[in-house]
């Protein structure tokens, strides 16, 4: 297998762009990551998205994002595995390059989801979940992710307050990042009084849906070189699931394919996670952070929030976290969130992140969640020069 | 990259599936393929499935059918690109033994289609073409391919009955494959006063909607012969795109991307259209079978159905095609159509075809097609023994 790195990044403004169509901001992405890359031709195109079919009418997103960017004739296809589509669309990326099968790739996450905010996109996201055993008896995506955390809570003793510091780190670094749905700080009191959606989360424990796209290049490592002196090493990739339904888990309470691919993302690397300069994680909410901390090693069972409470996840602190605005501010245009984290992770680690900027961040992290846990992708980079 | 073989097969009868549900039926396929492999266990599943988000309000397919088929855990995806979404499953399975990365892999096409044969199925099979170009307009995905099939008796001079062979044959091989919708043969007088469903296309001319699904297992080639003696090697893997318009080719009678695939297939496999010693091509319509057998390199360009009037595609011809039914008879649950298709090559070149069984055959080629052309996958095959 071949050593890959990642030599361009692009992406749109994550927000109601109620003005171009979902075409137009996979096109706006992929440009930009191809002029990033000074490359004008790609081998393949890999799509990441949930529901176009759902919600634009529109399935067959390869050939069409092909077409429109001007690579008519490229392979390409569309990989979806819910709110996690866009890594794992750059996981075969990554594939199709180490596999010496193709040698630039282009990994695109696209969504757009404000054309329906009504009964259409509720059920759409609900079918990340298990439509037989879950959605039937009526539950939301929403209200399963608060049946997680009302447990949470029970279990390991911890109020709603212990939680309010993820959501006000995501928007202290989304104030930070021009491409982030909200740029405004949020308070404590805030947090605390916003309107609950499924008890217990709040507004303000949630990521707002949105539109947007983000792309990646990825070329073998032994190439990148030829192209830029900047291109950031895909140093670990690893996918796993685990059942769809959470009543069939074992322990809720525990993301088994977190720790099954970071374990195995690690270990590709050859690191653990006290190497990790930064963690780009799936906020969808609150809790889904705490659970990956967790699961991804950075914390104790049950001990997740109490990263958040001592400032550990801030951009000074120990493992910082969505150091862009994560899920929470930058926004969650689901099929597309993977490659943001992605494209982030790829800022951070050339210096290039602006007012967000970690120093002398060298290995990042991401780990991009579908449905409630039933697929993770975890990956690693690493800065080369 | 490594050298990649098919150790197992597995299907579903298709056809109106009412008491089993999309995961049930992926299961039946799935085990199948295990069984026939004698394996137990798999690295990675990738799923071909075009329609069950619009139809079953069910997304996340791959970790639903892994954890469901005994295999929770394990890397999983759905891959979508229309009605070649199997064949598109079944590459980038191909790609990642290929690549090194997995050893045992199993690609899985499923489609639940008849729990809606209403507005939501002519809907989500439109959802193939141009949503914003062709499909606002009104046009069906069959009108779509009436109007290729107008333009081309027009340009080619040649008559609505000239495809009757297309669907006679289908139907005679159909009723000697125990899988297939269809098991009798039809008369040219019964395709000639068939009812028309969007002129010239008659009700003979389409291929039936159904449920189904079909499954493979691929490993290393060089460790194939620890698990079977009838080890089937993918010789040719390749896939390409179009424009998803059909408006905007240069020439909407010519499967470019079916071109493309079929040079590249041919070139690593070594071989040439002389060498196939059957094809199962894609005949959704008559017009794809037409097109698909000129654009492979079987016929000149509109000349496709001199091949159906001559004979030469039944069984004893020079180029057999749809040789377990096709589209046409087996049936044609869109997003597993393009691996029963590869189930059925396999039993070909393994000689386990019945009454359907070619000869001595041992290469053999699959075409799978996505929308009016835009994506298409073509694989070849060979028995190594």
């Amino acid at each position: 297998m071949r050593d890959v790195s990642i030599i361009g990044i692009g992406q749109t403004p994550v927000g109601e762009h109620w003005e171009r169509s979902l075409r137009h901001l996979a096109y706006d992405a992929l440009k930009a990551a191809l002029l990033d890359a000074n490359m004008e031709r790609a081998d393949a195109l890999y799509v990441g998205n949930m529901l176009s079919g759902e919600i634009s009418g529109q399935a067959h997103l390869g050939a069409l994002i092909a077409d429109f960017a001007g690579l008519r004739g490229i392979e390409a296809v569309k990989i979806e595995a819910a709110c996690a589509s866009a890594a794992a669309a750059f996981r075969q990326a990554y594939i199709a390059v180490a596999s010496g099968l193709q040698d630039v790739v282009i990994a695109l996450g696209v969504e757009k989801m404000t054309d329906d905010v009504g009964s259409k996109l509720t059920a759409g996201l609900a079918s990340a979940a298990d439509a037989d055993y879950e959605v039937i008896h009526g539950i939301s995506f929403v209200a399963l992710n608060a049946l997680i955390m009302q447990r949470y809570m029970y279990e390991y003793n911890v109020g709603r307050e212990d939680f309010a510091n993820f959501a006000i780190t995501a928007h202290a670094n989304g104030a930070g990042n021009p491409n982030a749905r909200f740029q405004e700080p949020i308070s404590k009191e805030a947090f605390l009084k916003s309107g609950v959606v499924a008890s217990p989360i709040g507004l303000l424990d949630a990521s707002p849906m949105a539109d947007g796209a983000a792309a990646v290049i990825l070329c073998p490592s032994e190439q990148a070189r030829e192209f830029t002196d900047n291109a950031i090493r895909v140093a670990g990739s690893a996918m796993a699931t685990d059942s769809l339904s959470v009543h069939d888990r074992r322990d809720p309470l525990w993301l088994q394919a977190a720790e099954d691919s970071a374990r195995k993302a690690y270990r590709q690397a050859g690191v653990g996670p006290q190497n990790i300069d930064f963690f780009e994680l799936h906020d969808a909410f609150t809790i889904m952070a705490a659970l990956s901390l967790e699961a991804a090693g950075f914390a104790e069972r049950g001990r997740g929030t109490w990263l958040a409470r001592d400032g550990a996840i801030t951009r000074d602190g120990k493992i910082p976290i969505a150091t862009r605005g994560g899920l929470k501010a930058r926004g969650h245009p689901v099929g597309a969130t993977g490659l943001y984290q992605i494209v982030e992770a790829v800022q951070q680690l050339r210096g290039e992140a602006g007012a967000n900027q970690i120093p002398n961040a060298r290995v990042g992290m991401t780990q991009n969640i579908g449905g409630s846990g039933a697929t993770i992708a975890t990956h690693i980079f690493e800065r080369l020069n």
